[in-house]
């Protein structure tokens, strides 16, 4: 019996720019798998679904792409190699912090005998100086890969790719999947070509789509570290919902989190525990991000994890 | 009766800062009122049509923010006073020529006797100078005010506030409403609280848009030069589309242009005209950009039919 999983993939076409990202994928890893450094693949934003083949209007699942940038750092920082895959135009590490003006607001424009001069005005260039160096440092040591996609289908596609390329480094491979996917789709079959005309009122009918967590942990990549998410706006089923995908998945952590405070608290949920991190209104104030923490809880799991499959 | 547009406003919840972007506005135009500038109201980006109260899922338009946020900066250009009325996270003038990481890979990092400068590598000093120096003048002259807006009912309150600041300043007020809004939304009474659950699909059923393009041109602007866009994806209904919209309401301009190659050309159409404006393949390549053309075109329009009204 053909699986909704594996009907997903043969209905559905290819991204014309799969190849290229794979071969990106296969380089970043085989150098790694050389230096046995751990990788973690972090994706990150919300997945589009197109509700024209021209697309003029889509479903967008809420997520700016803070978790996953801000993870993506930490990350680093804890000498994990980071393949970091994303929605285009959602948030990345280190360039995160100066969205929209804030880092033109932060330059100053000088002359000198009629040469212009650029620099950075003298009261940011401590933030700067320091975000810049750890991102150049990322980058000439070959730690971060960024790929992106925009569509459910995109993603998924290339999900597949990553766990396909991530196979060889076995359980030093961990997945972090913060990107908010969408859970319903138009197939290609039922989609309208032309935008749909805005003078008739459309009822929009969805598919859901194939969980794909399943293959990927009994198929794809079934000796890494797989961590997902569960967001709900509704507290008294979240920690059951977490369990409930734990029991069925059987991967190795839900991070459960409330779309009202998912930056201040998220629980944690293995099969037979469960532990709150949280920040004080003082660590919040001062600027800290609940993402450090959560790393490195991860950080500390996955190496008492691996010292058990030695 | 009640109209539709009535009823919305009736019916939808006033956003919680719009009475603090209600004084800006005042503030601004009173500013120009007395320069007598010429002031353009210019909307940009996409509206989103939540699908839940506590929103996790919305339904978007395509629309990144490049048409408005390049045709600001050639309005600024032109010695307009611009009102940026955007879509949070789209493209925003100047700051939209660095987007991502590119702001951070112009920088460089020196350390002199142990204290750290970032100044910008020399071969872009050019460019960003050139850009900066706009930026910082059209703040510092006060020409350039940016509001912003996520939901399509955000929006239709601050143009409706737009529009009731911009009448003072009569027919010197030009409006360029490049914004993608939607055309389909579901009523606050009909949409579910939570997260709609995952595991059901669920089918959306939407309600039109009340068309506010009516009651701005007859009643909240009636002197202003308002511009419309139409975009679609077939082009055999393209101009007749605009021209119905200019029929139906009776405004000074539609310019209509294809999803496929809307940066390459637009066609201007008026009650008994249209122009088409086209970038050759040369321009494209250098850098061009169609937005200048337009704004052109219009400055010379609004000034022509000034002249009309003397």
């Amino acid at each position: 019996m053909t699986t909704a999983w594996e009907e997903f993939y043969a209905k559905t076409p290819k991204p014309s720019n799969l190849d290229e990202n794979e071969k990106l994928l296969n380089q970043f890893i085989a150098f790694h798998a050389k230096e046995n450094t751990k990788v973690v693949l972090v994706t990150s934003g919300g997945t589009t679904v197109p509700l024209e083949h021209n697309t003029v209007r889509f479903v967008d699942n809420f997520s700016a792409g803070s978790r996953g940038s801000i993870s993506a750092e930490n990350f680093l920082q804890r000498h994990y190699a980071v393949i970091f895959m994303y929605r285009v135009k959602s948030l990345e590490p280190f360039s995160r912090h100066f969205v929209g003006s804030r880092l033109l607001d932060m330059l100053e424009l000088t002359t000198t005998n009629d040469t212009p001069s650029v620099s950075v005005t003298p009261q940011y260039v401590n933030k700067i100086s320091d975000i810049l160096k750890k991102y150049k440092d990322s980058l000439n040591q070959n730690m971060l890969l960024s790929i992106s996609f925009t569509t459910l289908s995109e993603y998924l596609w290339l999900l597949r790719s990553a766990c396909q390329a991530l196979t060889v480094l076995e359980n030093r491979a961990m997945l972090y999947l913060a990107a908010a996917v969408s859970d319903f789709y138009i197939p290609s079959n039922e989609m309208a070509t032309h935008k749909i005309p805005s003078d008739e009122p459309p009822s929009v009918h969805l598919k859901l789509v194939p969980k794909v967590l399943e293959p990927l942990v009994k198929l794809w990549v079934p000796k890494a570290f797989v961590i997902s998410f569960k967001l709900e706006t509704d507290e008294s089923i979240l920690i059951s919902k977490a369990r409930g995908a734990l029991r069925k998945y059987s991967h190795s952590l839900v991070i459960a989190n409330m779309l009202q405070n998912r930056r201040e608290q998220v629980v944690i949920v293995s099969k037979d525990n469960q532990e709150t991190l949280s920040l004080t209104s003082k660590q919040l104030q001062n600027g800290e991000e609940i993402e450090k923490y959560i790393v490195d809880y991860l950080v500390e799991k996955h190496k008492d994890w691996l010292d058990t499959k030695l």
